[in-house]
């Protein structure tokens, strides 16, 4: 394909992306395939000679494009969002021109920059304390997900306290297989992922009825885990769990653990993009005595998977885990000390150029328009609140609206033998069969419940009337079916 | 920006990359700024209104460009190349469109399906064993980097070792403090960095006089660190060292490795797209015993950065260490084990719809198509050393072209008194100084060497050509000054 070829081909795939955002509302969320359609449909070799494009695209058309999930659509209310925007689909296409490999400041010093200053608009934007921001010993830097963020943050926590207990006259083995990391019992698995992989102990600590950890949990746990010869190092405390958008007590966590060489490590990812609401900033209390902070700006604010965004309050604890320099990665702006090399705040070498695209959306959206975007969203997930609340027999509010999240469950119907459980899990897998709304399913102690999170900037107040509509319909068919059974 | 804004601002980007690549022989490959430079050029907040799309773009030309290190230069010779390609470049625009997270199957079937059906194509392309297909016990996945790939593989390895103990009545933290990985002193550095991340200890073997790994030394480090109580459980041996392209000596290595439980991993993260030429497939040999392997299309294949293609021979070592099934991933089609859960194959939860890519790319060039590019680069590093090879009296060629890269370095020259290191560094700093070629520096036993690696689809012989005289100009000139100097 030559420049006048991709030119063609270029205008016909921005033209593709139009009719797929113009269509996207009536084409079904979740696809109709079975596990192993495509093996069918495609050959088992790649080809040997080029082939020509029409035939790509219509193989794209007939055969890939069925078998998606569509995130973006406005029934999507699964998971955490993951919002696309055109601004940021354009900064990825003029990052996918340039393709740098941004490891070290020379190798694209636009690229290393863009990201030191972006990630200061972001801590200004969000209300992340001064401690943050890159002039003076923190800084911020762009991880692919929430998952990898933890690790890192993780790596550079174990470093510290083993640099500490050595100093004590420990050996490294000894204090190795002693260390403990904890989060709360909803916080995401990311963290007993990072715990498997750095080889240390886990705990999840029990959270309050509200699903939310408390400074006095930490304290007992912690306390009994010492005198046990542990010793405790890391704990993430979560603005917005991924079952039910809880928040933790930060403040309380931070207090119990001051005098301690706890890294406390807050994960926002999705919740913080509501942070660019002032009126949600006071979720920060305590987050100033934190180590370290992540939210994912892929997941509600209009920024193409991925851009996790990670700020730490001392940038040489990444750098005393994660730095090595062989020489052929030493050069003159490096080793003047100038220079950011991002290489040493995360797992890989090579690394894109993503900072283009948070610098877009801030750009293009203005932060009234990032605001905007949020709370439409907060206010739709009210929307299905209020609209379910019609339907006292069928439905329990599990967790009232927490931001753009609405937890429910189905009530025990009298006339069936079902259990609020099975039938919550029955409505779940009757939505999703449809294929016309996407939600997802967790546990809340011990109750079922239906998650449902609003977030595409595509979905508006009818989406969720009819949402609901939908939910009420299934809702029915089950409890008449289960009659059916019981007759 | 609404879809008809972004049809306009979508054809303006794919103007806008069409002229990039039409000027890219005309930009030097290196910016000219200093370090800090966009900080002075931006802002210190993100703007409270949308700004014009005009404005963004605008500067974007006067304040990013100026500033970006163009790898697709033709004049780019350092590192590895990364290479970009527009069947690429649109791939990546559809994935950007669909914006799905797969984490797992349901997320986006099409998403997990490709990615499994073309890591199939591409192993049989490369001359992989079948024991490395999907359709038996092991498989292929995309993974960010090989930095990545080498630690899934490093825990996936560990999990092993530690169970595989614990059979026989070994503590886990007996195991843990005891687990030693090697690669050779030639080894990437992900090696060391992975070991440092899993908190093993890590052994550089000594290379032989041609920088490659042989089983003897391997077997005698093994042999004495076992000796020593040590558990050697991972070795990582490379086609195509960074420094030099070197290869080491699969065959012998999995004969030294027989009957222990050493996982072996192949990393041949740039010289593993040469293998799409059946020319250089005898390089296999061993790769059979191998546990995993790794190459990098994103470096010298056509496809965009990110994209390193990672296969193992037992998926269920990855999925034993890395795999955690919490409620809110609970799903029909995970919970039937029918599917792969890619989530369960890598460090992140989130990923992107990178197979897209490999599949426009395979299917746009051919696989006909690739292998001409991959002869293409190779021919232009002979060409290179023949040029190079006219000035004996300068130029010593430290490694002869291994895949397409040369290292050379300066003789020592009469008349100066300066070594050979001091005028091989010397030389690099004029090179990049310039601006007009890029080339990295590194270090073969004690000799400074220069990298001249051609990879760049747009590098022509003339480039070469220009290159080697532009190197012989500085070289003259650094003489000159040695010379003026001393008397």
């Amino acid at each position: 394909m030559d420049i006048e070829e991709f030119r063609k081909r270029g205008y016909e795939a921005i033209d593709r992306i139009c009719k797929y955002y113009k269509e996207l509302d009536s084409v079904k969320v979740l696809p109709e395939v079975k596990p192993g359609y495509l093996k069918k449909l495609l050959p088992k070799h790649a080809p040997e000679e080029a082939e020509p494009w029409e035939d790509i695209q219509a193989d794209f058309e007939s055969t890939i494009l069925p078998g998606v999930t569509h995130w973006q659509s406005p029934n999507f209310f699964a998971f955490y969002p993951a919002n696309s925007s055109f601004p940021a689909i354009i900064a990825d296409m003029f990052s996918d021109m340039i393709n740098c490999v941004g490891f070290n400041w020379i190798c694209s010093p636009a690229c290393t920059e863009l990201e030191t200053i972006v990630l200061d608009w972001v801590n200004r934007l969000i209300g992340l304390d001064d401690g943050y921001l890159s002039d003076g010993e923190g800084g911020g830097v762009i991880q692919g997900t929430a998952s990898e963020a933890v690790l890192v943050v993780m790596l550079a926590a174990r470093q510290r306290v083993i640099d500490e207990y050595k100093k004590r006259g420990y050996t490294e083995e000894g204090i190795a297989t002693k260390l403990i990391a904890y989060g709360s019992d909803q916080a995401h698995s990311s963290i007993e992922k990072a715990s498997m992989i750095v080889n240390c102990k886990f705990k999840a600590i029990p959270s309050d009825d509200k699903f939310c950890l408390r400074g006095s949990s930490v304290r007992s746990v912690m306390e009994k885990d010492i005198e046990e010869g542990l010793i405790p190092f890391f704990i993430t405390a979560t603005i917005g769990t991924t079952s039910s958008a809880a928040i933790d007590y930060i403040d309380e966590i931070a207090c119990t653990l001051e005098g301690t060489s706890v890294w406390l490590h807050i994960d926002a990812a999705y919740a913080g993009a509501a942070l660019v609401c002032p009126e949600y900033q006071y979720l920060l209390k305590g987050v100033d005595r934190s180590q370290s902070f992540n939210f994912n700006m892929h997941k509600w604010l209009l920024t193409n998977f991925d851009c996790s965004c990670l700020w730490v309050r001392k940038r040489s604890h990444l750098l005393n885990a994660l730095s090595l320099t062989p020489a052929f990665l030493r050069n003159i702006a490096s080793d003047s000390g100038l220079v950011i090399d991002y290489r040493d705040w995360q797992i890989p070498l090579g690394r894109r150029f993503r900072s283009l695209k948070i610098w877009f959306v801030l750009r293009a959206f203005g932060a009234n328009g990032l605001r905007e975007h949020i709370r439409k969203s907060i206010k739709l997930a009210q929307r299905f609140e209020e609209e379910l609340s019609k339907y006292p027999n069928y439905f329990a509010i599990t967790t009232k609206p927490a931001f753009s999240l609405v937890c429910f469950h189905l009530k025990v119907q009298k006339n069936t033998n079902m259990a609020s459980n099975e039938l919550t899990t029955a409505l779940y897998n009757s939505i999703n069969n449809s294929r016309e709304l996407y939600v997802t399913q967790t546990k809340l102690g011990s109750q079922n419940v239906i998650r449902f999170v609003v977030g595409s900037p595509w979905t508006t107040e009818q989406h969720v009337v009819d949402g609901v509509r939908k939910i009420v319909n299934f809702t029915e068919a089950i409890i008449e079916d289960a009659e059916l059974t019981i007759e």
